[in-house]
């Protein structure tokens, strides 16, 4: 069942300790199947040196298991709720990645400061409110993913050009249009958050980078007038 | 004589390095077997590269030597009371891991600033005082013991639910149910430290994460009703 | 065409994720043969992993792709700029390495502080002001490397003196007599960047080296009087 | 000739880039065998990977080179006053190694924070001044051997319990009984310039720790009473 899928998932999974962005068990990559609706996710608290793509976990956009041997990731709810609220995203990737997490414990939105930023991530990356205790009590992860969705649309953020999100006291959910832009994304919002942080302590008054140069390296990879790379990135 | 356990502190010691927690010999790892009241411990000063696991010492809870070729690790005395006064303790580690200890030098707790503590250590690590000129003078390494006891006693912590402590001006020690998990909560330690620095340096004036969200994340993984996992945690 | 120099740009592009300098794709590498006006450059948007010597693009010095199967690098204007502005230049590179990149985003010039500084780059390394709306739009990377040369210019500044900018929002190009050398200018400002960031975060108050040391260290590598290595170095 | 002193300096400058202690040829190490009064030390400005035992030369007490088919270290001057003043010392490293550089560059003494520290430096790393311009057109690297030289008399230091100096703008230099106890000398001072950085981030009023504590440390480890280990060290 969605073995390609499986494979795709176990190895963006795979890339997450690659990259230096988990520490033991502390992150999770998930993918959808946009026909059959229904999504892989890494099952919950199993070593990365032990997984195996048959270890993949299949689960509905009800958030039922459907198929696989292990319990899916804890973090499943957040995921299905972000499959549904954000029709276009391919793939989901949560880690407690350092820089980025301190950021989300810092409960601060990371300005966009340099291209680096902007070549991927349009404008500042949110920083989500901790959730109430009534919304702890009542579905933590679901409430979560409900919590991210109506934080991009206070804002007015197109979560396609916007793919992070920090939650406060937590860590930060990115995504793509797959596992594997899911994971390049969380890559770029690690290097964006360090050098945020550098930045800032070597000049305390610094605003961010010009709007016109923000749109410059944003559009220069991404749209119809994009000219970065070998061909236009939809 | 408990063959099984050495191998298993020889393992957890050459996980230290691994980890990245240790700069040459700075670190050891014990475990206990609870039903002959002996515990086993690194040798002192015995380069990582060269340890076997039959260089391990064996050591009673008085603190005599019972095998071993080798002197045991001078911290043996602060091993030897932690088993006694933390009863269901059964692996213990001591390293200058360079971000717990930096927190330890500074003579701070570290607060919990997010769910990545929450979800191994409820509450604060606490940092224990100095140890004065005459507990010093008369028993270093086992008053360091007793005053890390005496500490979570003071401040009513429950040791099993703050398998770390820090030592002003010396580093940190944790523990677990076995030299396994103490390794494990040692990392935990480290990236929670690096993670609560670079918090507070971006924003100064944060508070530790709300308590509904730190028990939220501590009970999803520990106790009766823990669902993080394939089984429940002890 | 130019097979020689396609494989030492392609040997010199490969050094970048080798000294860490770049994720993904972020950076590029190009030299120069004088005698034919022709220079060798990355292509855009291609994973290092699947770089082979013979994807060099060759390009002349009015930007015109001459050879190549690729688009080369998005950056190719700014290279080319820099060849004709600065005729003893041999090998350009630019990467978003993480700590020069920071002082980039904060738009500071990077003092020199300490005989590490000297030993490659005469006085600060200066970083150029952001592109205006026009010049963004106008020509983007033509204008940044106009505006690297005007900089020079404005501050008197010898470009062999001084192998390396900074452009602020954005990120650095180092330079050199030929590729190696300048992928060893960006190592060198790397570790420039990063000791000079903790060396005002240890002493607020510290001012740059004194010139008489500066002037030491960097004729004891450079010019006719240099002593250091095995031979003249020019 | 000296073929085993060869042999061991080869193997302790091939371990500064092993503990990350240098970039490119920046470091050098040095021994001294006490009965002939030649010390062997790196060529100048050859890199790590070209490196075989016999290009170590041979220079006497008086800066002479006596045996070698490569010109010695620039910094040859300063190892051959160190060892001419500190008489006990048999061998010597000199890094521009990443934190002890930062602290020399801010003009700073690394204080004693805790028992990492006090394990093998007792009390402060002294900071030396920057020499004179007088000073280092005169005579640089000698120079900077004499100001070290003074600097330990005139804050009445002894160099076997401080085997480590900064000189300000500059790096750090240090030694040992042997070329290999000063690499690990200066493997010591990089982790304790890290956690002294850090430490003070974290708590700015913080004090050196208790002189008792230091004492303790200082001398578990070294001295008649040592007892750490399995041997007493001198």
């Amino acid at each position: 069942m969605l073995e390609q899928l499986k494979e795709q998932v176990y190895e963006a999974n795979m890339l997450l300790p690659r990259y230096g962005l988990v520490t033991f068990t502390w992150g999770n990559v998930s993918a959808i199947d946009r026909e059959s609706g229904l999504f892989v996710i890494k099952p919950s608290g199993v070593e990365y040196g032990r997984l195996e793509p048959e270890d993949m976990v299949v689960v509905d956009l009800e958030g039922n298991k459907v198929e696989g041997k292990y319990n899916p990731s804890s973090d499943t709810p957040t995921h299905q709720i972000l499959y549904k609220r954000f029709p276009k995203v391919g793939g989901i990737v949560h880690t407690h990645s350092s820089w980025a997490t301190s950021w989300a414990q810092a409960g601060r939105d990371i300005p966009c400061y340099g291209t680096t930023h902007a070549d991927y991530i349009y404008g500042e990356v949110p920083c989500a409110r901790s959730l109430t205790k009534e919304e702890i009590e009542e579905a933590y992860e679901r409430n979560t993913g409900i919590l991210i969705a109506e934080e991009f649309q206070r804002r007015n953020k197109d979560y396609l050009a916007v793919p992070a999100v920090l939650c406060k006291n937590h860590g930060p959910f990115t995504w793509g249009k797959d596992a594997h832009e899911a994971v390049h994304n969380a890559v770029v919002l690690e290097e964006v958050a360090k050098m945020a942080f550098r930045c800032e302590h070597l000049n305390p008054e610094i605003a961010p980078a010009p709007q016109e140069l923000q749109d410059k390296h944003y559009y220069r990879k991404h749209g119809a007038n994009a000219y970065y790379g070998q061909s236009v990135e939809s």
